[in-house]
């Protein structure tokens, strides 16, 4: 079998080496309908890159790394399937880099990729990230960094997060119009802004409710501590609230099993509704409301902006930065029985 | 800032730059004590290797594939973190690629392999895999493949599997202890030696207790069905069956929706057992009996097998199989109110 080189397609095409190379890498000077023919001959040939050879040359590695904190989480889940459709289509791999909410970790990967490894980064942050010197380094060197769902304010680039100020003031007003006059709001960091703007929003709603706002309802659950001990304990206060916001999905079963420990009925006692992606949600005991998030499409709109980048000679970012809406999805869990 | 390259690391630990350069790759030439002593100065001058300089002088990418059908399945998502704990360890990258059961998709995934990309392949095949040759034609190329929970017969590699003969016919014969006399069994490939191991389960403990196997209580649920409706409709059969089986956690959302829509009472109409790693299954309506799969030993197993052909000269897998035994958890889903 003929070993099928750029050589071969170039001769087959009658055109350069130097522009069927380009066009494999989807250059920016290269015309689409070359790009197309380029492509289109290559997959018929199964012509197959030697990556590290291409990697001496162009110093790309077609390789796109997704730095998240977990894979557990269906948001995350989702949004990878997201960023590899687009992936694939641009002919990219994607390696995916858990660092489990652990700032050393992620201090250490991008610091890695500064190598090499990956043409462009695909970051959501740890709950423990504060200081984003490592990702300002890592962009230093020209490696495109995209933020989605969990970014850092003071870095400058393109970021796809949610309405998170809205979804949080959004979950609150549906549980004061269900019924609720307590409603408490349990976080997993005080470092991430979307933590921030959630709690933002859940005091914007008690603002224009005219209800108090109490620190002892905010509940911060991370990753070190019991969050099931944490929540039965805010659940057995002497004033204790009449509904919960899980600001993410994780905190949904600690919550679930803390009433069901407590013999606190959901929603009759406690009104429930969490930020979750699971599909699980519409058969748990009682069906959960939601706001759900646009993982696939923050996935998808993350990778389009960082691929974007790529494929111009100068890196620019800043006007990729886009606002997917979330939206409420309201289940048993919040059913006010008195309305 | 000094820049810190293996030669000086050799000046400091008076070692030669070879010596160095093997003992960071973990080679089995480098005694144990100097590795020890390598990592501890590396760590501590913060060394960073150029991962490209790296690959051109030895092939090696430090980096290893992990192909799955999916990521959206907690089964698979525990099993990465499983095999990214011992990656972490040994200083490899983990690429995780995505099938979505497109057996098209698998092929030319380990095709890229060849270009060098991974050292190594941690592989789920899909549930449309039939032929393994693409899988065999990169072994050849001395990229080691080791299979977890989906596996290919007649490939001869390492094999990290739960035991699925027994947990088919445990949970088969759960649901006869609980009162079942026609159990069903939902499966969603007919090419998957997991599914098959998993329908001789349920076959021999029917046998042992006298009861008829009748094929139309094997339902299929590949991707291209509406699971949902093929549920719906062996739900009204005439002699609808007693009990069911979901040999994958996502069929247990639309058996639940199932019987709610016909009004079946879960345990009482029909008794539901799922293999399933979901940490939600306790709080659903009602909590969810289960087949737990060792997911994350599993991904760790078939992580330490491949790292250990990897350190070895001469590639040999066929000692590393391992079975590693699930454990049926009991909930409300199979509660028998007779017994």
């Amino acid at each position: 079998m003929e070993n099928i080189t750029i050589k071969v397609l170039a001769k087959r095409l009658n055109l350069s080496a130097t522009t069927i190379s380009k066009a494999l890498k989807n250059s920016y000077e290269i015309s689409e309908p070359t790009k197309q023919k380029v492509f289109q001959l290559a997959a018929e040939l199964n012509y197959t890159p030697n990556v590290y050879a291409g990697s001496l040359r162009t110093k790309k590695s077609l390789t796109v790394g997704v730095v998240i904190p977990e894979v557990t989480d269906n948001f995350f889940a989702e949004a990878i399937n997201g960023i590899e459709a687009v992936a694939q289509e641009k002919g990219y791999h994607v390696l995916v880099y858990l660092t489990h909410e652990n700032y050393e970790r992620e201090k250490a990967m991008l610091k890695e990729f500064k190598g090499g490894r990956v043409d462009g980064v695909l970051l959501s942050v740890t709950s423990e990230t504060k200081d984003s010197t490592h990702i300002k380094q890592l962009m230093d060197e020209n490696i495109p960094v995209v933020f989605f769902d969990r970014a850092c304010d003071d870095v400058t680039t393109a970021k796809i997060i949610t309405n998170d100020f809205e979804s949080g003031y959004n979950a609150t007003l549906h549980l004061i119009d269900n019924g609720c006059v307590q409603p408490a709001i349990l976080l997993v960091s005080q470092n991430l802004s979307i933590s921030n703007e959630r709690l933002e929003g859940y005091k914007q709603a008690l603002k224009v409710n005219h209800l108090k706002f109490k620190e002892s309802y905010v509940l911060m659950c991370d990753e070190r501590s019991n969050s099931f001990a944490a929540i039965k304990k805010l659940l057995q206060h002497k004033k204790r609230p009449d509904g919960i916001i899980c600001s993410v999905d994780k905190l949904t079963i600690p919550v679930y099993l803390a009433c069901k420990d407590l013999k606190l009925s959901i929603p009759a006692d406690v009104k429930v509704i969490s930020f979750s992606n699971n599909p699980s949600a519409v058969i748990l005991n009682p069906s959960l409301s939601a706001i759900v998030q646009p993982a696939y499409e923050m996935g998808k709109a993350a990778a389009t902006a960082l691929f974007k980048a790529l494929s111009k000679k100068k890196i620019e970012l800043t006007d990729e930065s886009q606002i997917i809406s979330s939206s409420l999805v309201q289940r048993d869990s919040t059913y006010n029985y008195n309305k």
